[in-house]
């Protein structure tokens, strides 16, 4: 099958790496607004060639966008006006506002909203790796107004990926991303700055960085050009999530204020419950 | 040389794995309030035999105390009180109060503050593992109130464990742990507490939990006993930088309130400068 990937970058180009490994694309046509991304791409082997839009559609079974979500919100449409056929889905972190957006789109049946459940902190085709999706959760939304075999098509793709499948409707899925993935791009986002602020002395942070640290701020590394348009798209969510955030770390605030270590123990022991969740 | 550890967790049982291995120490000798910690430690070999704490302090050249916080303001004291030529260390994570606790004692200049940065979620000597410690930073603390001899064998013993070694005063060390490791604690264990309470099915933060959720919770696993001294020893500076980061993430919250992405977008640049700190 010939599929042609929308934006090769971190997403875009590690897809491209394993759905060629594993035999499901005989052929990667690349599409990018930057050509120097696509020359890019092109040396590293993440796609065969590329194209311009409509001939790569043209070419294609399967039309993968993975672009940030404002941009996929002009793309989608514009691709969705130049198939016939063809699949079409998205790989984007936010899905309600784009679903509104084409769902009266006479080819809506032939496109499908998705969104693979992994990432790393860098960007672009430089940053694509193998393997990035195997043992991770892909969720496809809405898949009741999606053509049946066009569902079919994607959960094949996306179990030789080696992604566990679920199915939510967007609106839910806007909500519990927010909780489980937003939030932690913005506590880290803030922890960074927090640190930034305080610790001016570089060298010291350095010096200093533990593994701990390096975890918990690697998110803040992310960049700006994606991260903003899921906030934009997600507000409602995300706000209602960063309101509880800010609420927890003020508990702790209360407690520290007040010396309640007694209390603080109990919070601490609270949160440690997400290792039972997150182990089990 | 025969070294005793007293309390064999995840510290005091890697530095045991690593100092034996290396050849460092010919005889480890484990001391712990713990029976079963200990018929652990000596069932995983990390230490050669158990003893009680005088008779260990007797046998050894040095003694190195690897338990929380609060119990070494006891503990310090009395192997201080037992010593004659032996050199002791410890390796905690707030240094001030300790250091106050026994500036007066006779044995004061035989005794030097130290804290290896290092460390995972897990606890106890099951979470002892290899290489904890290479390539990491030890800071050592007031070394000048520190016998010279004493301090190039603490110097010996961290080089052995092929980690850097920086010099601080123990009250500067207090002020820049609690902005680099200390507010990454509390700001992960109020981010697994928002999101516990925020999705209460637990199906859905593990089908959803992604490598960056996984990532920036990871210190949430962290153990209480271990932690709630430290932000009792380090109240103040702790309290500083926490209400820096609740003001960090206020910004976050104003600005999408105000619909202000540009803002968002510049303040997310910002903190991606602690990838050039980092990677630096």
């Amino acid at each position: 099958m010939t599929i042609t990937i929308i934006g090769i970058g971190l997403i875009g180009g590690s897809i491209a790496i394993s759905l060629k490994e594993n035999g499901f694309a005989a052929r990667i046509i690349g599409v990018d607004q930057s050509q120097e991304n696509l020359d890019k791409a092109v040396r590293r082997r993440l796609i065969d060639e590329d194209m311009d839009l409509g001939s790569a559609i043209n070419e294609s079974d399967l039309i993968i966008i993975s672009i940030p979500v404002n941009a996929m919100l002009q793309v989608l449409p514009k691709v969705l006006d130049l198939v016939e056929n063809q699949v079409v889905i998205d790989v984007g972190s936010t899905k309600a506002e784009l679903m509104e957006s084409v769902k009266n789109h006479p080819k809506r049946k032939q496109y499908i909203g998705t969104h693979p459940m992994a990432g790393t902190e860098h960007s672009g085709p430089e940053a694509a790796i193998p393997n990035l999706f195997n043992n991770k959760t892909t969720v496809i939304c809405d898949a009741e107004q999606s053509k049946n075999d066009a569902v079919e098509l994607v959960e094949k793709m996306y179990n030789s990926l080696e992604m566990r499948v679920l199915y939510m409707d967007a609106k839910s899925h806007d909500m519990h991303t927010a909780y489980i993935s937003h939030i932690s791009h913005i506590s880290s986002f803030a922890l960074a700055l927090t640190v930034l602020e305080k610790e001016k002395d570089e060298k010291t942070i350095l010096d200093l960085a533990s593994s701990g640290f390096s975890s918990t701020v690697r998110l803040a590394k992310s960049s700006a050009n994606m991260w903003v348009p899921v906030f934009q798209q997600n507000r409602d969510n995300v706000l209602d999530v960063l309101d509880e955030h800010i609420n927890s770390l003020s508990k702790f605030r209360t407690l520290l204020i007040k010396k309640d270590f007694d209390k603080i123990h109990e919070l601490i022991e609270q949160s440690n419950d997400i290792k039972r969740i997150l182990n089990s």
